[in-house]
């Protein structure tokens, strides 16, 4: 049930807020998107890759005579062929990146660190006869003790990844070899005197497991290094700008060689951010002078490509007796995977972002350990953060024996709370969408039943801004072309269109947006950090200024007026009694003078911030433990839904997507540290047979940083679910679970443990 | 043998001048570039057209059932499957279009008017089964009267190919139905008075043949009518979105529904800026649901594609005993082809173009006759134009004993000269281009041995301007990627990247031109008129501004100080004793701020010329007629050669397609008024079996319409081949050719009632 959003602004639109079709929708359901295994040559070779079976081994030598040998095939490739990128560092438009560790996670060196860990690579005449030269190559390893466990891998004695990784255990540079890569400390107030002021203080432990995001479309690449040196990718990424700065920083190439064009994309949710095949494919493609496609099967997917951190996390929480927050020390081990950098850091901005929280302390520590290197999944380390948080917000309600959605409107941040990390909060919604919480239907509704309960948590996450920017045409028939260089992942091609319509005055249908190569349009940031219905828009309304402008300077030649003195309203340039539609002004330009071109770019600092509160009612099955989501509420500060479905659509996935961390996914890994569940029959997330349709409601507090009062709403949505479905889960059989996800067998066994102890 | 350019100019540039390879170079002489017939799509199907084999004929009935019926075929058109365009007059660019005219040049509706004329059209499974279906179509024609010859088709009593051109026969509307669609007259001065001065006066008439562009590269498509009315277009174009207007006027659907991508282009010489392949290509598309590719054969390019017009000319030329042209009278009748809206304006316009000419008076005809509709081709109508005055010239120079070059440099045309049809020029070069012809060492080299002769030849075209837009981003790393909508035909990319690179102090190869679809750049007209180098290299002058603008911005930033007190010379950005080269300051760019995009698009009137002198020696072979180029210069002022191998390339092209005009080129008609050698083996172009090594000199007398003095170069060099050769071939063996071709059985045919006139 998707009502109208509740409005917090007076602000009238004429574009914002409707629901045209998407600009892509037509080419999405008749197949006719190019996607990238659509991208075809004549002379194409396709390229697989040989992947280690250990989780941690020596490469001691690799024979690749025999794969060169069999007729099919075209090149083959070791680490040997990649340049050497020991202790090169460059900023890729996000901070420093290590170019050795993103290489290696490429293709090993001297040591595969995980299993999956690709080793060689081949191009073939086809895809089956590169499998049969990858079974030809001779790789001997010297295996190596491996470990899996985030708090075992931080033991003195842990088997070490990286024996260049020098710090003591608290991540600062040492003497000795470690897998803990970083430790973050965040502090404000003073802890000490908050736990003293409190009058009830809980201290428990949570768990997340390592799950991936899961797109339906696996990665895959096309790359032809051209013969005048220029290297052309076609890829399935959540940006084309990164994914060119990454492949010629790998490859030590000139940026500006490489071009890279964003085919459509079959989901991303964070992971499709680093490269894997595209600098793989272009060292074969160099080698045989012939365009090369590879495509990952979904194994590779699971072991090979980053899935989000498993973490430990302990939260202690002090309140007064009047249920007001006075203190909070949160300890968050996060896993990296196989190499440093991980998704330590948001979670630690996070843990305590939902809340005014005087005095509070955040210790996080990164920890590499024999694992897929980790990446950004939705919210990248907040919905781990949140289960633990949220949690534990539930049980301290609990304790104190106040209403959850009370006790949160008591605590909420606000405009003017600092967080712990030092940012002092604008104009935000988290009150609006408790208060949205409290009114709603769902919260209002009893929920009667045996084994049944109700769950609520909130979420937080940022916008990123970065860099994006548009350029555009206008065209003589009133309509106007917008290139763009954001991937569309969730259809923003429609909420970016759709931000320069209303800043012209013409319809949704009016403006043509086109994602477009790393060649044709300036520098964007990636399609990440829910900046870029908020980022892209922005360029997209400033370029829409800059058309106006021009017009208006047209118009005023017209009028033989100056340009300062035509107005511009509701779509008409007027002018002392002269007046035209965007459209007839459109229509006057070649006779007019030069085509009317639009350009802007802009950088912006991270900046809004959109929360979320989550409902959720479920059904318990005491006998096998299986849980039954019985009826869901998203809702959401979207700041101003451009196109309402959409940000419903967000919430839905983003929800159903936090469900499937809730009660089943996880990487479920065999004693030899091998992965056990790599397919999607295995690997269990949500259908439509397990969910409800999600009801989400909108809320609108404008985004002061935002001329539309935008904020970006993709990612929120998945940080709540684990904690709404564990709150839930606690209410509707009395056992409180610690530890994603609460699959059948692990809520079965507890519940078993709660009637032995109540026994 | 080319030299360095002969320049009039102080100006000292960087980049301009040099000869980088060209940016395309690698993919075209490696394969990988992308013509329309590499474009592939996997439920593509294949089209092909039915063609009139009368050339005049009313259609009775179209019978498509037994060819709808053959298993494989998936769509068959007629011209009931047009919109109605009947009376429909659009403005596609550059002036009114009839856009019944331009839809029946596509396809036949009630009548057919040349051999070739579409009829019908089918799309099925392979080309072979499309031919199989036109096979089974039924037509029953009802032929008529047909006229080919331009003079024929004038009188009273000719075959008349449209019944509602009613105009007198001087194409004043009129109550008759005539062939005559236009009638041009331009006069200046006194005429009689002029004739009065005359001590000399000569009047004499010529005669040029329909030639075909013969480009390499047949014209060929492919259309996807998308499913939501979007259509998408592939397409061997000069203009991108000229085939966008035409086409969604000729099938009445918004403009912004198109796109035109522009894929490479084998040659197109003017011939490419109709449409005939693509409306139909669309049509089939919508019918069958799929894409449409097709492809002419060299016979239906010869039968249906716009050939160039055939011609008579009159001139009548007065001047004193000194030497000096008082008077000039020009009468002019140009095949139109099928359609009315020929090459005849420009013809006029050029007649007189090379000299000062006091009193003067054209009268020209725009044709109907049942050939193929005529399209420009290098210099519409001035080669035509200039085979007739230019020989007169020479015929008049041999009249008054004087030098052939000293009489052109007497009376050439300079800055200030009014030119019959109105307009005067600015600075230009033609004086300066003799200067280099008399001082030339193939001038001053005596031509000995029997049959052999000299000939000179003045030629003039304009540099239209129209519009152009371009589209610049500044990479990290000191390069910049340029859009622009220009079809690269010559080497433009080069030529346009390189005014940018001057533009900013940096090298051409650290410039990245590409050519882009109709979304992805603003309006752009199409490349010819000898417009692109000079106004599409404007544009990417203009946005050179426009970076170096926001550059110097951005240094401000750094050297916290104004950015009107940045300067920029050579390439580097300076103050107050800080410097930055472009390409370290761009390497700041990601912290400094926004991405830096540019945009600049122009309108330009037509205002700059471009004149060139030929030399031309040749040796005949009195007995079978045949002629041998022995040697040959161009000359041409270039106003700023940008690339000068490029200029003279073009040179060279130019005379080489002259010459073509000169010896051998026409479309030669059996009694049937059908074409007797519509294939490359018959219609007889030079190969480099048949010319010399052409040698070039480049004058370089700025041009005062542009920043860098560029005038544009492509068309100019075919105007005064004929007249050169004719020249020569009078000298070698005393005979004065007044027809094109020169060929062997009518060089032959002329000596010998020479030798019979003299015995």
């Amino acid at each position: 049930m998707n009502g109208s959003p509740i409005s917090y602004s007076d602000q009238k639109y004429k574009v914002l807020g409707t629901r045209p079709i998407r600009h892509d929708g037509t080419d999405k359901v008749t197949g006719r998107a190019i996607y990238t295994n659509d991208v075809h040559f004549p002379d194409m070779v396709h390229g697989k890759i040989l992947r280690s079976p250990h989780p941690h081994a020596r490469i001691k030598s690799i024979d690749t005579s025999a794969a060169e040998a069999l007729p099919g095939v075209f090149a083959v490739i070791t680490g040997q062929d990649w340049p050497n990128l020991k202790d090169k560092i460059a900023d890729l438009g996000e901070g420093a990146v290590n170019l050795s560790d993103l290489g290696e996670n490429c293709m090993a060196q001297e040591k595969v660190l995980f299993k999956g860990h690709p080793v060689a690579a081949v191009a073939a005449r086809s895809v089956h006869v590169a499998e049969e030269a990858l079974a030809l190559i001779q790789v001997a390893y010297e295996p190596l003790p491996s470990v899996i466990d985030v708090l075992e891998a931080m033991q003195d004695d842990a088997p070490i990844l990286h024996e260049s990784l020098r710090t003591d255990h608290l991540g600062k540079p040492g003497d000795q070899p470690t897998n803990v890569a970083t430790h973050l400390q965040f502090e404000t107030g003073d802890l000490d005197a908050g736990f003293a002021a409190a009058d009830v203080v809980i201290e428990r432990e949570y768990k997340t497991a390592m799950v991936h995001q899961a797109y339906i479309e696996p990665q895959n690449s096309v790359a032809l290094w051209n013969e005048d040196g220029k290297l052309k990718i076609w890829t399935s990424t959540q940006g084309a700008f990164a994914c060119r700065a990454q492949v010629a920083e790998l490859l030590q190439i000139p940026l500006s060689s490489v071009t890279v064009t964003p085919c459509e994309i079959g989901g991303g949710f964070g992971g499709k951010i680093p490269v894997y095949l595209e600098p793989v494919a272009a060292l074969l493609s160099r080698k045989c002078g012939r365009p090369v496609k590879m495509v990952m099967q979904r194994d590779e997917v699971f072991e090979a490509t980053g899935p989000t951190p498993g973490t430990v996390i302990r939260i202690k929480l002090g309140a007064t007796r009047e249920g007001k927050l006075v203190a909070g020390d949160a300890w968050l081990a996060y896993e990296a995977g196989a190499f440093p950098g991980g998704m330590l850091g948001p979670g630690c901005m996070c843990v305590f972002s939902c809340v005014d929280l005087p005095n509070a302390r955040v210790n996080g520590f990164d920890v590499c350990l024999n694992k897929p290197k980790v990446q950004p999944y939705r919210a990248p380390g907040a919905t781990q953060a949140a289960f633990a948080f949220e949690s534990a917000m539930n049980e301290l309600a609990e304790t104190l024996g106040m209403c959850r959605l009370i006790f949160r409107q008591l605590n909420a941040a606000k405009e003017g709370t600092r967080r712990v990390d030092g940012p002092i909060y604008p104009k935000v919604g988290l009150v609006e969408c408790l208060k949205a919480a409290e009114e709603s239907e769902h919260w209002n509704t009893p929920l009667e039943g045996a084994h049944r309960g109700r769950g609520i948590a909130a979420g937080f996450w940022f916008n990123i801004g970065l860099k994006s920017s548009v350029s555009a045409t206008v065209n003589n028939d009133g309509t106007v072309s917008l290139l763009e260089g954001s991937t569309d992942i969730g259809g923003t091609r429609t909420s970016i269109a759709m931000q320069l319509a209303e800043t012209l005055g013409i319809a949704a249908e009016d403006v043509h947006p086109k994602v477009v190569d790393t060649d044709s349009v300036g520098y964007t940031d990636v399609t990440g950090g829910s900046r870029t219905t908020f980022a892209t828009g922005l360029a997209a309304y400033e370029v829409g200024l800059d058309l106006r402008k021009q017009l208006c300077r047209r118009a005023a030649t017209l009028w033989e007026c100056e340009a300062e003195d035509v107005t511009f309203e509701a779509g008409t340039f007027s002018h002392n009694g002269n007046s035209l539609t965007f459209r007839e002004l459109a229509a006057k330009l070649p006779e007019t003078g030069q085509p009317v071109v639009g350009r802007a770019s802009i950088s912006k600092d991270c900046s809004t911030n959109a929360f979320g509160v989550h409902l959720c009612d479920v059904e318990v099955d005491p006998e096998t433990g299986k849980v039954r989501i019985l009826r869901y509420t998203a809702i959401q500060d979207a700041g101003k839904a451009i196109h309402p479905s959409y940000v419903e659509g967000q919430l839905q996935g983003g929800a159903a997507q936090g469900i499937g961390w809730a009660l089943n996914e996880e990487y479920f890994y065999r004693d030899d540290h091998t992965i056990a569940n790599s397919s999607l029959l295995d690997y269990r997330i949500p259908t439509c047979y397990d969910l409800p349709m999600i009801d989400t409601i909108i809320v609108e507090v404008p985004n002061p940083d935002h001329p539309y009062g935008v904020r970006g709403v993709g990612e929120t949505p998945i940080v709540a679910p684990p904690a709404a479905v564990a709150a839930a889960i606690s209410r509707a059989c009395g056992v409180r679970m610690r530890e994603l996800p609460m699959s059948p067998p692990k809520l079965w066994k507890a519940i078993a443990e709660a009637k032995q102890t109540q026994a």
